[in-house]
């Protein structure tokens, strides 16, 4: 059967080529006799595919020479952890940008190590805005200021950032990370969990300044130790060989086809083509979001009804389009397109979508 | 050409079979028209495998009523870093065997965050040796007992368990989970990286019991806690999905093989097989370590002298078997013969090991 339209929030779309590839090296791993996933992580060959796939972050995403690049096991959410516990720890302040969801959670474990100040908070616009940056300032003396550059659920995403002088921002980058060129003068670190653009789940890509390095709390524990993991190179434990692996496919595979301004300029093509749909919809799709902020990556819309949703999302089920409902907590619907979704996949969406406004109207 | 023979410490050797599945639904995974690496974590086709794989560990392991399980991304080292964060916050104190590389770097970790009492230091026997469990006591008052079931680097292995009353032992299984029955009773949490008998890299299985639920820090940020993942059945953030899956499938091998006293069987005959021909080598192969620990799992032996031992190495890969150089930390050799390295590899071994010294004597 043909390959499903993957409208999933993460993990999300591959691209059937290096599905493809997996599959033909999955036991014997290019004549090594072995799988790579039984292979040491010490080994020639797996020792290539991490130095390989470093390399290619450093190349595509322009990361400059002061920053180093970490894979680090357990997601985003470890992150949400480790980051108060180096920076915040010992009675420390730092910044807050509260826009949805997942910002939301970052904060929630940030309070449980130091003192946390909201420079911005959307509740009164049921976090479908976002300030303009250029108003937010940083609190004197703050350890990190922290940005979640896309809310997933929300469907709502910075399209520029703030001016925090010295403290450095922290900007969870896990669901549009590889989506568009990433202005590294404006951040100190930057995070995301790999299963959206990048790759299956299993770790966090972390790309931090070595001044950062220098500021993290030195009675850390190993795992938890940036520097650990820096100096390490990400091995100094057992790495999540198979998602590093396929990762660097995915990152292989960007870099032939252009890079990240290539990709941003597709995402903004994909994206334009539903949110048109719905702006020409005469209210039949609305989005919730302010349009200045629409995310390039998940689009939220919701119909006139819940009916009508559970019905627009079995239909396009019905013709292998999948993944289109909301998050449990808002509701609605929604269509990740990340990097890896054909363009195609979203002309055949868009077409059903019409299609089911001509048939309910 | 055909399968290696895989002699790696972790990752290591994988069945042909499961390798062969993964192969066959790697992009289309059992008709649903996904892999189901790009498949949500909260969907029903993963919904079904975290499920199965989590009933699978209870049934094989026979995992009682009052422990849970849990699959939580980072690693057997992440967990060095949250047994203290959750057991030993706020001046408690713990008590620790240490018997080679992987407890000392655990104790490292813990001597971060409480009190450690050393209940044995194996230092004067070069961590060759094991102590009498029925000499070991634990301190009054100490949250947890440590121990290290199978030294994976120094190849020695506890054979029965200390009685510690009411404090409860936490044993790092990583390098011989699954190989043999384990005793519940004796334990109040287990731990293992997943990637030696279980499946691929990418996570630990933990095995905690619910009075250890409630003991834990109160203050802990969420992924840092097991009562979050407990509660949420390992599902509060995207699990490694693979990893996962791929033990799932090991897992149902283990099943239909007959489980952990079979599995247990295979093992003893295949590490005999190894240690006879050392025992019986006048010397050419010398075991360092007493020999009422040997491990099942990791055999390690050194030869006159370095030339030789590299020589072996080499003459083995031009085998066809893999990994068999010790860890550099110590020299000599190692063959890690775990659960699904079949029996024919390990005989294949042993000829070489006779060849080889007989050509050499
Ligand atoms: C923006 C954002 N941050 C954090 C997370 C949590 O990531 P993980 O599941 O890898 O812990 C997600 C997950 O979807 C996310 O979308
Ligand atoms: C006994 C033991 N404990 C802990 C670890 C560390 O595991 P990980 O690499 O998953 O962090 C290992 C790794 O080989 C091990 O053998
Ligand atoms: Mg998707
Ligand atoms: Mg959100
Ligand atoms: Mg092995
Ligand atoms: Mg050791």
């Amino acid at each position: 059967m043909s390959h499903a339209k993957n409208f999933y929030a993460g993990p999300s779309v591959l691209p059937v080529s290096v599905l493809e590839e997996i599959q033909k090296d999955m036991v014997d791993y290019k004549g090594s006799g072995l799988s790579l996933i039984e292979t040491s992580h010490r080994s020639a060959e797996y020792g290539q595919v991490h130095k390989n796939a470093m390399n290619l972050v450093r190349e595509i995403f322009g990361v400059p020479d002061n920053f180093k690049i970490l894979f680090i096991g357990g997601g985003a959410t470890l992150q949400f952890s480790m980051i108060p516990l180096n920076f915040l720890s010992g009675g420390k302040t730092c910044d807050f940008t509260l826009t949805g969801t997942w910002s939301k959670k970052a904060y929630a474990d940030a309070k449980k190590v130091g003192n946390v100040n909201v420079v911005y908070d959307g509740k009164d616009n049921s976090y479908t805005r976002l300030p303009d940056p250029s108003t937010l300032k940083a609190s004197p003396g703050s350890s990190y200021f922290h940005i979640t550059s896309n809310e997933t659920i929300g469907g709502i995403q910075w399209k520029d950032w703030p001016d925090t002088g010295d403290v450095p921002i922290i900007c969870d980058m896990s669901s549009d990370i590889m989506s568009r060129p990433i202005p590294f003068e404006k951040f100190g670190m930057i995070y995301a969990g790999a299963q959206k653009n990048l790759g299956p789940s299993g770790f966090a890509v972390v790309i931090i300044r070595d001044d950062m390095l220098e500021k993290c709390n030195p009675n850390m524990t190993a795992f938890l130790d940036y520097k650990v993991h820096a100096e390490k190179e990400s091995l100094y434990n057992t790495p999540p060989v198979f998602s590093i692996y396929a990762m660097s496919l995915v990152l292989e595979k960007v870099k032939a086809e252009g890079g990240l301004k290539e990709v941003e300029k597709r995402n903004k093509e994909k994206s334009k083509l539903i949110y048109d749909v719905m702006d020409k919809s005469n209210g039949f799709y609305k989005s919730p979001v302010d349009v200045s902020v629409r995310s390039d990556m998940n689009v939220v819309f919701t119909m006139a009804n819940e009916e009508l949703e559970k019905e627009f999302v079995a239909q396009a089920k019905a013709k292998q389009m999948v993944g289109l409902k909301g998050h449990v907590s808002v509701g609605g619907c929604r269509a990740s397109i990340y990097n890896s979704l054909p363009l195609s996949d979203v002309v055949a969406l868009v077409e059903f979508m019409q299609e089911f406004q001509k048939a309910k109207s």
